[in-house]
């Protein structure tokens, strides 16, 4: 099955995480086409040594497999089936890969239309942020059919450091992505509750990061986001939006299903309430400025920052 | 500041936690005596090597370090100052360990009044629970004057991986624990959610912990307690009724300082419902069985479990 490894590969969204993927193919050989709707972006990759294009159709004329790397369902399916959409040049047995996260049925959905036009999809929700997306260490939560992560695999083991294969039924990897953002979520909200509420008790909190992080009280989020808070940087590594995004699609699931999610639900209020604050572009440790806002205690980079 | 070091030692609860703290203690050598008003742990200690007292006065008499291990500060404070209590029988100069997890402001009402007897206390909650209790693994969330350390230090290397030594004020130690409860009983109560959610979205949830544990919705408490839900197993380890406690004091504190604290609430009230259901002395996993039983999801174990 090794016949098609020379692919000719088709990144669309070239953002923050798409601009990581498409670097870590070009490093790799793959000859690489792009398309992202930032002119600048389009400057810089082409610089990087992609081939530009001015539209999704155009950027995946020639390429077997299309990965797209965009927001959302929404985003993913226009600019594969839209007006001057990728999967139209694609040819017959070409792969797309669905980065974004979207409800399972929305995956399915994709998918179908997908096989309708003779090509291979691969749900695939990708995790790791930004800097593991450049240095091509990126976790995959994928399902699709065997042949599809046969003629993909190695464009996903050039961008992922590990790549699930989760099952046949597209769908199943977006499940995965929305258990884990779920938790991510939640465990966000969690770290802003905690931290602030340690300096409304009065403790040093360079001195709490480092006790929980080696404690029972750690998550990879508080780890990785109340760093954020202590250097007073809230420029985006991840949005407030995506969070009110990626709960949204949870919380949507659950009411559907008739499944209650309590905790979901109050975390999702934070990042509603932190957005309604002017901070939904900020990154997501921005929760801790809403309540730090709210309760009057000072994080540090002083008030400019709250 | 050695002197001191051939400390006779005295170990007040001797349940799971205090039972492997003891147990540490005479592993290294220390004369350890102890208190449990359990007859049946009683003749354990003593089978130990332990001496066993008929009260908490008994047990500290010829100490000069006494370490509590009960549930709460109400009864931290029966133990040491209540009739029988073990403060009348200690040396001056002798130094008071607590262990149990109270609010800040209890911590300084029984350091006062140890002082006023001339003793040392160190505020200082443990974590890591009776595996790590009883290799002397534990972690010690630590504050207390120089003095007092510099006499406990013997043994509380004994009985811990690591201690933390925070400041001189008692309530710091007592602080720090409480941040770390309010993610711990965040994070069960989460995982629980998450792991539910994922059996009701029809995922293979062996494989989605497989997945999680690698990803970014990753936490201690969801590494630790989610196989307790996957083999069906909630034989206490932790019990629900420690989250109810915690969380209760988490809360209370948040109220008390007008700090609002949505997330730790929600949490704290599926603990609640948990204990309610009549789950209040099972594993704190068994927030999962409550999901299970109101959504009709079915869980490793089968039906009894839930």
């Amino acid at each position: 099955m090794s016949e098609r490894t020379n692919s000719k590969v088709c990144v669309i969204g070239l953002g923050s995480m798409g601009f990581g993927v498409a670097s870590s193919l070009l490093k790799k050989g793959f000859e690489t086409s792009g398309y992202d709707i930032s002119a600048e972006t389009m400057t810089r990759f082409l610089q990087d040594g992609g081939r530009a294009a001015a539209s999704p159709a155009e950027a995946a004329d020639g390429a077997d497999i299309v990965i797209t790397v965009v927001v959302n369902g929404a985003q993913t399916e226009a600019v594969l089936f839209g007006e001057n959409g990728a999967a139209t040049k694609m040819p017959k047995g070409g792969t797309i890969l669905s980065f974004a996260t979207m409800p399972p049925q929305t995956a399915e959905d994709l998918a179908q239309r997908a096989r309708d036009l003779g090509l291979n999809y691969i749900d695939g929700p990708i995790s790791g942020g930004a800097k593991r997306a450049a240095s091509g260490e990126l976790t995959v939560m994928a399902s699709g059919r065997p042949e599809a992560f046969n003629h993909a695999r190695p464009v996903l083991n050039a961008i992922a450091m590990k790549v699930y294969e989760l099952g046949d039924r597209p769908g199943i990897g977006s499940s995965f992505k929305i258990v884990n953002q779920l938790l991510a979520g939640v465990h966000i909200a969690a770290a802003c509750e905690a931290i602030t509420f340690a300096k409304a008790l009065g403790l040093d909190i360079d001195k709490v990061y480092e006790v929980i992080t080696a404690s029972a009280g750690n998550s990879w989020m508080f780890e990785n986001r109340v760093p954020h808070i202590l250097q007073g940087d809230y420029s985006p590594q991840s949005a407030v939006d995506i969070f009110t995004k990626d709960l949204g699609i949870v919380s949507d699931l659950g009411r559907g299903l008739k499944f209650p999610l309590p905790i979901t639900s109050t975390a999702l209020q934070m990042f509603i309430m932190t957005a309604a604050a002017g901070m939904g572009r900020d990154d997501d440790a921005s929760v801790a400025r809403l309540i730090a806002k709210v309760t009057g205690i000072e994080l540090p980079g002083g008030p400019e920052v709250t």
